[in-house]
């Protein structure tokens, strides 16, 4: 029999789609070892437009499609409307949840929701990748709109 | 002996990856039939800078690497400083060259070329995937300039 490899959980809003997302999604799946299926739930326009005050410029079939079309991704799925890790844990029982660098918030609800889960999982931080500029959604916009200022 | 696929060459600026992109790439490979390849290649920034005025947004490496993350893609290379598609044909010997639909330009160059060099190479027109306005790295830009604007 086949062993079955570990499911490793990241997520993110993947707005405009940068080679930073590639190699922190690429870290994640390193994180569960040989065979490791990469699950990544994007997050919907609601939940952004609540966290964030503003909508992603991309629809989110758009971003979750993007996101799917990824070598490192086996399954891209979108987000409950209201983002609840409980739930997530429950659904898909990953064994490694990842987050990103920028995702300081997120990390703290799914560290608290894992210790009441009683579960196994491992929770990592991904770390930046390089120091470039453009790997944040939030820079190209402004250098986009720098641009077309002129 | 395993029967060796066909080379389905495409090429574009992929600035702002989208879902048009991805689009155009798997209509490119499926010309190819069976077990084609796909290669793309990436215009280098100064090559954009040259016929558009402007370079791109995120610079030529970054874009090249974010191709060549998606599964679609079996290679991306960066092209030439000064495009020649005769050079192409003949370094990498392609069985079809897919032009997306905005690159009427491009087209006349590479069905010119090809009908110089005396080979067989296929050439075929990949039309526009939706009528959705984000299916244009350029309308994205310009969503964005406007969305800061207020």
């Amino acid at each position: 029999m086949r062993k079955k490899g570990k499911i490793v959980l990241a997520s993110g809003t993947f707005d405009l789609l940068h080679l930073g997302h590639v190699r922190y999604l690429e870290e994640a799946k390193k994180t569960g070892g040989k065979n490791a299926k990469l699950v990544v739930i994007v997050a919907r326009d609601k939940t952004v437009g609540k966290r964030k005050g503003v909508k992603p410029i991309m629809p989110e079939e758009h971003r979750r499609a993007l996101v799917e079309s990824l070598k490192v991704v086996d399954e891209a799925i979108l987000g409950y409307e209201d983002f609840d890790i409980a739930c997530v844990i429950e659904e898909l029982k990953p064994d490694v949840i990842a987050v990103g660098y920028d995702q300081a918030g997120i990390e703290e609800q799914v560290r608290r929701a894992v210790a009441c889960s009683g579960s196994s999982i491992k929770v990592v931080r991904i770390e930046k990748f390089g120091r470039d500029e453009l790997n944040s959604s939030l820079k190209i916009k402004t250098k986009i709109s720098q641009m077309y200022r002129r």
